[in-house]
């Protein structure tokens, strides 16, 4: 074995026990199901949602060629401790704050949406992390995350189902501050590529995404029906997007697969905030399209522009991908407020600026908890992987070939 | 590059995006959700149905060793375009005709259902036509199905749910016609092979479609239970036989792919029409069983007798994987309608009479309209692909090996 | 062809569509909808059981490196016959005991519920039975497997939805029992392997199964929210310990995919029991927990200390992945009856008894039966297949490379 070898035995297995010794515990104290009225999440909507942060992250995340079992084993792991964590963060939010209790259900369909924002940020530390930086990286950031929404509710009067969708945005952000305290990989690596058939894996996980994101805009919100018709239009036509210009921005005018896999997704991500107010399918359409251009020319600029200079390597393009297409939602959400108040002026001033408040207090949260995490997460302590151990999975896994 | 390469640049973005331009302004003017009453579609039963088509229908097409990202990505893109077409024709005709408003998501359910005609009419031309043509395809097919469905509903009186389960019948024949003005490919091209690991994603894709099945034949139906049933056992049915055939036809008594993937799903299509009237399983069950017995027998008699002579070639062979079983169960509802109904002579005569006149009119509007589409899209304007480029992802994709 | 060759021509087909025949002119016989009043099962959960069994299991199974074709198509075999065979047992049992009659889709529920047995058992020889095998050992087991649960609910009054819980317990038991019967593979075959790309396909039918396993337990139960809750908890919980004992019971402390593949599942077998019935998540926690060591620990032991001495195969662990957890189940449940009744002694007295009297016939009947299948099975008359020949897809499917 050369020096490089880090044997996680010592730490991976106790880290993990530790946590899941507390979170049953707390679970004993926080949690009973007496006299809780029954919400209105059915079993069908909870269970899209599960599939997509199980199954479909899983498989989106699987397009490096020898990071297969890491990419989605490990997020089954983060998935099960993120959403444990997020019921106590969430259960100990109402215990202080005293509100009225939520049913099972309810709640873990609420943590199980949290958790996308850490399944999008390991997005971008994709393959430079190991078992216990995703650990840590997880719990902090559940926390963090349940903070920063519980800003926003109390002190910005943001509705419940809307602060929840800044998952995205706030999942995005952290993740690439968090990434941006890792070392970059060398640009010849031959490991951080894919293959034809991880791509078609990768594939496979997107169009799963693809197909549930209506459940996931729909979930929590109030008016259902009118989410998931906006989320479908706005899906649609970011796909056609995507095809279009794909081909306009490759070299020789072909597709690239990496541009469908996160175009596709970026209207239902942009529509996110304003899926169950849109009135009319053709504004969720335009809304679908910008993102789809806003992802691919981000795609674009990003790796040339804005990653070189700032030493930023971002995985899996978490950035193009949830970061643009949300910030995108935000501003579409303000300007949709100010289309539909703008005959009472003072109240719409109010409106906009907490909008406006809400957004900024999150991607702040994020940027300056993402890059302390990052900091932290680069500690000795934590057994930081070499550069050329990246994207590989025989350093977790046993491979046999 | 060779003279052969064509750049799809100046043709497929602009075509798409004018398309998606005439859908937005298209639906700015006839969509608005004021008043309409809620329909009795569910949400689990749209999503299923948007599943079989975008998941299940792309993953069925990928048997092709070196066509796997055109078969998913070029399904998506089609898929998309051709609901929102479908919503516009539909919702133009419910304009014209003064017909009354329906909810959202029953639009999109109907246009899901309407856009498998394109699907399968794209198994026939399976790696033989470029986008351009494609999305041509799917343009005129989607327009004549709505035309053809309005022809039964108005001059014969076949219902609107029964009118959409010509979908298979109008898919396989109009996909058919088309494929027959394509030249074939060379006997001994080695890309239109499969390999095992295609064949089992395609197997993938065919477990989804079996499994979701009773969801597409009973998400327009009135008695939604009973079509669930009866297409169950149908498809059990043909699943069992299929088995016993594909081993009782092969030269080594050996099972084929080939023939499970296509003799699997027979009996779900065969069942289709009938599937919300028939009163006891056992019906279904032996619909079932010669769906599967006419498609495991046309895929020997046709491969070797009808296609040579015609110079068909049908890549993923829908006309016994879809057509045939479509016929059969077009009359078998025949049949069933003249046990229901032999006491009234009278009625029974009108009622054959139109059941035998949908079906002629939807399978000549399929064959003839079908192929004039293929004629037109053979036009030099349409950059038709050489042979030797037939079944490639890489004319059309960045692949990296 | 060698002398080993086996050709399944003059008999596989025969057996099956004599089978066929059989149930279809039973269903003539035994089934009618007339009066029936509706059960309460959703058709989305059926939808959900449904997707277990046929994609869920197909591609769990798929993990040796060249029997793919075989585990999926194999898998749809037996589950369409075994769901035939189940429902007309039952319906016979009904018809014989003059109970009152259920709808189709509850039937067809609790069909696919037995099912899974039948399924479980087949993991126990995957690989080492031909397919004449599987369908005797699918008829035979879906026939004791229902007598089982008669005896249970008349003599040891079982409510039914139990008794349908010992559907893992009988099933691995079976399976071994027939598994003992059938040689070994010599332990230097290289075809009883996995590669990185036939463990990933296997991850996602696991992936599947994890995300619907509290469907699974939730469908035939009296309280299904609470079911679900808590498979979901034992689930998140067994999936996080799954982790952490494959890092400290492998030699270089990595990950061991066959690990996660079977511990992850382990908590919803466990907790199948009494998912109904436990009052607080912390109780389904703990039992995800103790399930997952007892998986692991029993992946090491029993490969190491039972099964040389017995010279038992078991494929794919059935007995760990599910046997165990079973077992630690009824275990549960007898505990959590005591602690909830043990202020009234005299009946407390009476349900476990009842309870434990369950548990011991069900496991005895499923080893004695299954090692009479087993011993039959091995007769000349089923060709079985040489030692050799294990494992191979190209035995049985017509196989291109």
């Amino acid at each position: 074995m050369s020096s490089n070898y880090r044997n996680f035995r010592n730490s991976v297995p106790w880290l993990i026990l530790f946590l899941e010794a507390v979170f049953i515990v707390l679970f004993y104290f926080l949690f009973s199901e007496d006299g809780v009225p029954r919400s209105l999440i059915s079993y069908p909507a909870f269970q899209d949602v599960n599939h997509m942060v199980i199954f479909g992250f899983g498989f989106f995340l699987t397009f490096q060629k020898r990071y297969g079992f890491s990419s989605t084993g490990f997020n089954l792991l983060i998935v099960v401790l993120g959403v444990q964590c997020s019921m106590l963060v969430e259960g100990f939010l109402v215990f202080l704050l005293q509100m009225p209790n939520e049913d099972g259900l309810k709640r873990i369909t609420k943590a199980a949406v949290s958790v996308t924002a850490v399944v999008i940020s390991t997005g971008a530390v994709l393959g430079k992390t190991n078992p216990v930086q995703l650990i840590v990286m997880t719990v902090v950031e559940i926390i963090v995350f349940h903070v920063s929404r519980w800003i926003n509710n109390v002190f910005l009067e943001v509705p419940n189902d809307i602060s929840m969708m800044h998952v995205h945005l706030f999942g995005a952000y952290f993740g690439l501050a968090v990434s941006s305290c890792f070392s970059e990989p060398s640009p010849r690596s031959e490991k951080n590529a894919s293959t034809p058939k991880s791509d078609l894996l990768s594939m496979l996980g997107t169009l799963f995404l693809w197909v549930f994101w209506p459940s996931f805009n729909s979930v929590l919100a109030m008016n259902k029906r009118r989410a998931i018709y906006n989320t479908y239009f706005a899906l649609a036509v970011s796909a056609v997007t995507a095809f279009v210009l794909s081909i306009l921005t490759t070299k020789d005018g072909k597709f690239r697969m990496t541009h469908i896999h996160s175009a596709v997704l970026a209207g239902g991500v942009t529509v996110g905030y304003a899926a169950h107010s849109i009135e009319h399918p053709w504004i969720a359409m335009i809304l679908g399209l910008l993102a789809s251009v806003i992802t691919i020319l981000g795609s674009y600029c990003l790796q040339r522009c804005l990653n070189p200079p700032l030493k930023l390597h971002d995985s899996s393009g978490v950035h193009f991908t949830f970061g643009l297409p949300a910030v995108l939602g935000a501003l579409a959400e303000a300007v949709l407020l100010v289309i539909k108040n703008w005959t009472d002026l003072p109240s719409l001033g109010y409106l906009v600026m907490f909008h406006v408040g809400a957004f900024c207090v999150t991607i702040s949260i994020a940027l300056i908890t993402g890059f302390i995490t990052g900091l932290i997460l680069n500690l000795k302590l934590f057994k930081t992987i070499p550069v050329s151990k990246y994207f590989e999975d025989q350093f977790y896994w046993e491979v046999s070939f």
